[in-house]
This record gives structure tokens, C-alpha cells and sequence, in this order.
């Protein structure tokens, strides 16, 4: 099972080329990419600079990094980012509830066909690995399942 | 890895039995479906009529069509939709912006365990092709793997 | 194909422990682990309860049990909880509407790599399964496929 490494500044890289170079000779089934991190995922879409600000957009609207204020005392932060009320994490821990809550709009992992090694992303359909936080050290687990003839 | 085409204007279309006809004899694992496009996807949820209304109303909402206006050039565009500032396509593009951005409510495949050559998608679940675009020429790529006894 | 059966009125229950049970000795591949049912679903994230509360205020924000007045008639019903329009459910089926639209945010099944008969999951992440309605009988079906080595 090989790993992805990954380091990058950048919501959006594609990957697809990477994943292509690690399928098997004659291989005929699925290609899995997961995520084992908590904030960057897995995408399919178009390699298409100005969707991919769509994207941005509509998550930094839906999920903002900062809260539109709410309740009695206004509160602008997610709970998680209320790190003076937690006891599991350092004073300093980043502030990164958004980056989780958006991981709701994609997956911890996909899963692609293979024919005759190739896979079959159709025409415009690219694979991405989504940074949900600033640039950290991150792994992806491709794992090939062998398709029924 | 048998293909299904499809060619729809509805958004959302039954393709249960479409999929279990195509499971091999006497197998047990997991079907794969598979849109190899960016602006249709496949959704597992239960037939009734009322619901699938509910979830375009849905979609509507968060994703509509023409954006509330924006910024101060006052924007109701998605980014993906000002063809003018893209080299990649000719002047009559069509414009689905909101399509790509919706398919995030969505998933490229689905995966759906098989005992004895049936789906064992429960009572209430089906399995869906979502048309987010236009009526199209369409496949879906279902790949059958074995589970381990 | 292992059977998970929950019963439980809380929305997040963390079963890493028991699917990590029912993994084969020696196995290298996938874990699927699917939901049967159309409102209650499978998700990986970490588990700190306050970032549970965040998806919980979330969804509650965006798709709310009673949606604000719309239209002409100042609709608050999700159309699927229209039950007198519907004749294939009783008149006191539940009112779950919302619960459906939520089961957007997750998915049906996850996947993830094993090796050394070891989920793959990294430091922070779990699999929970999440109940969208009140406590009812549910079933996650568990299937493992070998990666090809």
C-alpha cells in the first residue's frame, strides 16, 4: 500500500499523475486515496482555476473562518477553537474549527476505477488533495482492490 | 466492469434494479458506482417523491442558479461562468457553475455491500443517478470486488 | 460480512474499537462500513465533543427541524413531513424531514486502508456512526476486500 507525502501552502493540488504512476501492471478494479489527517481530504472535479475559487467562496461563506457573532454573548469562535476550555491541547493549539467543519463537504477518501491501468476519470475529472489548514506534513494511502471478471 | 449509459432530464433517477441485474452469480462484496463526470454524481436515498423535492429546494437555496449580488461589482456569476475570462472554452459554454459547485452535496461513487447477489441497501434505500446539468449522454462505471470470507 | 447492531439516542457514537474487532489476522485492504438506513449515516473525524457540538450547531443552522417561512403560504414543513399529502405512511409517521436533508453533510459508507490488520487512521481520526432520528434499531454491515499486494 503506498503513501502519498504531501507538504503544500495550497487548498487545491492535483494529484492525479502521482496516483497514476503507482497502479499496477495489467490491473483491472479500484484505486482507493484516503486521508488518515482530520482536515485535508480527497476531491474529484475539473482542474478549473476559477471553480476552484467557486469552491473557496462557497465554503468560506458557508463556513466562515470567523462566525458571524451568536447567542447572549456574541460568540464569534467554534467550540473546538475555545481552547481555554480544553484540557487536551497546549494554550498555543492553531485555531482550525472551520477547517473542520468544511471537511463535511468532501471525503476522507475516493475511490476510482482502473481499466487496463488507467483510470477512468472521464474527461475532465482530476484528483485532488484538499488542505483544509496551512501547510502541514500530510500522508495519503492509496490501496488497489482488484476488480470480479 | 460493466458500463450503464443514461441520458435524462430528470435530476434524480432509480437505478436499483439497473445495478443488481448487472451482479455477478453467487457473490458476496461491494458494488462501485462510478460517474466519471464532474456535474452528475450518484446518491444513495429513499424514493419518495416529496423528499427528492426537499433536497432540490435544498440546493436551490444554498446553490442557486444566480448568486445573491456580491462585492462591490455587485457579482451574481459564479467564477466558473465568466466564459469571457476563460481561454479553455468557446463564448457559447454552458453555464453550470452551480451544477459543480452543488456535486459537493454529492459523491462521485457509491459503495453498496452484496450478500448473496442482492443489494443489501435496507428498507428504505435506493440507489440514484443525480443529473446536475442539462440532459447529456452520460455512463456510469460499476466495478464489482470481492469480500474476504 | 459482520453485523453492527446500535441502539442509542446520541447523535455521534464512536465505533473504532468495534470494527477493529471484527478485522481478519493477518489482512491487508479495506474496511467499508456501510448504513443500511436513509438517516443515519457513517463519518470519520476526531473525537472532541466540542467539535461534535460545532457539526451539531451546524447542521441545526442549516438545515433546522423547522425551516423559516417561505412562500406564499408560509411553509416551515419540509415537504417529506407533509404527511397528509402522502399516502404510503401512516398519519403519525415521524417527522424527520430535516433528518434526511442532514444525511447530505455524511455518507452512506466509509473506507478505510488496513494493514497489518491495523485501521489506518492516522492520530486523530474515528469512525462514528451518526444518528440523524430518535433512538431506533440500526445495522451497519461491515465488508473487508483484500488490497492487492
Amino acid at each position: 500500500m503506498p503513501v502519498l507525502k504531501l507538504k503544500t501552502d495550497k487548498m487545491f493540488t492535483d494529484i492525479t499523475e502521482k496516483v497514476e504512476k503507482l497502479i499496477p501492471k495489467n490491473f483491472q478494479g479500484l484505486a482507493n486515496i484516503y486521508s488518515p489527517h482530520t482536515t485535508c481530504c480527497v476531491f474529484q472535479t475539473e482542474n478549473e482555476l476559477l471553480h476552484l475559487v467557486d469552491v473557496r467562496f462557497f465554503l468560506d461563506k458557508l463556513v466562515p473562518y470567523i462566525k458571524q457573532p451568536e447567542g447572549e454573548h456574541r460568540n464569534i469562535k467554534y467550540l473546538h477553537d475555545m481552547i481555554s476550555l480544553r484540557n487536551d491541547v497546549p494554550i498555543d493549539e492553531s485555531i482550525n474549527g472551520h477547517s473542520h467543519i468544511r471537511s463535511l463537504f468532501f471525503n476522507s477518501s475516493e475511490n476510482i476505477p482502473i481499466r487496463k491501468s488507467k483510470l477512468l476519470l472521464g474527461e475532465w475529472k482530476r484528483i485532488f488533495f484538499v488542505e483544509l489548514d496551512p501547510m502541514r506534513n500530510r500522508e495519503l494511502i492509496i490501496t488497489f482492490v482488484k476488480g470480479h471478471n
